[in-house]
């Protein structure tokens, strides 16, 4: 087997790579541009030929043979069936395909393992990142949507049907009547997200008279101005994160109740506001444990927009 | 290794054992009492005792060898950590005990696997009941309490801490006001648990001037009491059973958007209540999962009683 791997982030605007030592260092990263035209048909031919360039001698002069490669790992975002099978990435425009395969087939062959981003990204916590040093844990990703991944003695569970790590889609609010891009009503990632944390924000603004620093940005609130303010003590803030912090440590309660992970690790756009978020979160979660103390923790994602390429690499190293 | 196995399910009141071919046909099943005096230490005992005559000659006056038994199996009715720990179970009176070795110990060193009872059930239900032919299953168990197990790859997926499975204790009702046994407020068990059934039965009566049949029995109105009378089209057990549905329904999609399983398995004294209750669950499940319609089925579990002895025998032959 090789001694390097490769990681590929594919992305709907562009695709993300990572050479890697079997062990876990990031040797070299790089992107190209994602070309969605025409269905995506460009995106793997261009992943295949940009690896070939890197390999053929980029790094400090010397070339790498394909050899030396254990294997090219690949998130993309949409599901993935357990067989590899990608019905639809809307993001790519691609329908109907085995990307994993194609990919193998256009670099001589080499073992290439494809999944989901969010689960792919998952898997770079549980190797490289917050989740280190764990073989179960469950991410959840709070950025523009709320995505996440289950991984289970060192593997994605991807599920029978790609639904697996869904875990933005749970039902959680019941006086929710928006309705949410998955045809839902409810869903934590209407309530977690950063658009979902800016919305609870206006929505409290426009319910109450509770003076606010966030009514100097009125409808262009952010979640970043809702978590900096309720960092200083903001009240209307701090109401709208005992909103956020509710529905999320339900969520984490019913996940520990089902798959009962070592931790949970929380990455994201919105996990920037650090211990604070975690701190949060920890006591709704809390609450709904009652059942043991002897439970998940909770912790912060280390390794940012670089989990995709860690994880896509960490894949075929099975 | 031997041809047959043997299935151990340790309740509160009694021991149910049962001797398997390793390909899952019951040969012969039997009970003993459980002594629960003395902090339950003479259970472990009794259980190799009956065991010991058994294979001593009393299946078709033929004795059997030890050499011919793979293993045996026992399910437990509390938590059992991933190396067979088991801190208390409080309805046997054990605390600090590893009841697989203790047997074992007592059986001549034959392997001894163990588990906790809900997920035993739910082994024996993947492997001959309303599960078979499938490896990744959800079962729910609505009697008295609500339990379950999560079986992914043909295994039980035991959690972290002993909490995987723990799905009576997922927080669904915000609209909850008395507590649950766990400590929390708004459980699925409280619910949809037979106790949770009537429960929400004397509520929808005391709340109301609807006619019912259930009005007869009042105070006393059971589940199944509720479940008979939907099925006639009892204005008032409608009502109850789209509660019940609702929340289960919730927990449901919440549980197949974390692990995506092939089917969910509904067992337990309220699914005696048949097609019925699985159509009123489906159609709630189907609301909350409006993400895709490909996704896990719902069916009966089949085994009954003799789901916890069938997944203890099968928990031996990985």
């Amino acid at each position: 087997m090789g001694k390097k791997c490769i990681g590929v982030d594919v992305g709907g605007t562009s695709v993300k790579l990572g050479l890697f030592q079997i062990t876990g260092e990031l040797l070299k990263k790089w992107e190209i541009p994602t070309r969605k035209e025409e269905q995506g048909k460009y995106i793997i031919g261009d992943v295949a030929d940009s690896i070939r360039q890197v390999l053929a001698g980029e790094i400090a002069g010397e070339s790498i043979s394909f050899k030396d490669i254990a294997g090219v790992g690949m998130g993309v975002p949409g599901p993935v069936m357990p067989d590899g099978y990608v019905e639809v990435c809307v993001n790519l425009g691609w329908k109907d395909k085995y990307p994993a395969r194609e990919l193998s087939d256009a670099l001589e062959g080499v073992p290439v393992g494809c999944g989901n981003d969010a689960n792919v990204a998952a898997l770079g916590e549980m190797w490289q990142g917050g989740g280190k040093g764990h073989s179960d844990i469950v991410m959840i990703t709070l950025g523009t949507g709320v995505g996440g991944g289950v991984i289970m003695d060192e593997k994605i569970v991807t599920g029978r049907h790609g639904l697996a790590g869904e875990v933005g889609h749970i039902h959680v609010r019941e006086d929710e009547t928006e309705h949410c891009n998955c045809g839902g009503v409810g869903c934590l990632e209407q309530v977690a997200s950063a658009t979902g944390i800016a919305r609870e924000a206006r929505r409290k603004m426009a319910g109450s008279h509770t003076p606010s620093v966030l009514r100097q940005a009125g409808d262009q609130v952010t979640a970043k101005d809702v978590l900096d303010a309720a960092k200083e003590g903001d009240a209307l803030a701090l109401e709208v994160m005992e909103v956020v912090g509710h529905y999320l440590g339900m969520a984490l309660a019913s996940l520990a109740l089902t798959v009962d992970p070592e931790m949970f690790v929380i990455g994201g756009g919105v996990s920037k506001a650090g211990q604070y978020l975690i701190e949060v979160i920890n006591r709704h979660y809390a609450h709904f444990m009652p059942i043991s103390e002897n439970r998940a923790t909770i912790g912060l994602a280390k390794l940012g927009n670089d989990a995709g390429i860690y994880g896509a690499a960490r894949l075929v190293l099975d």
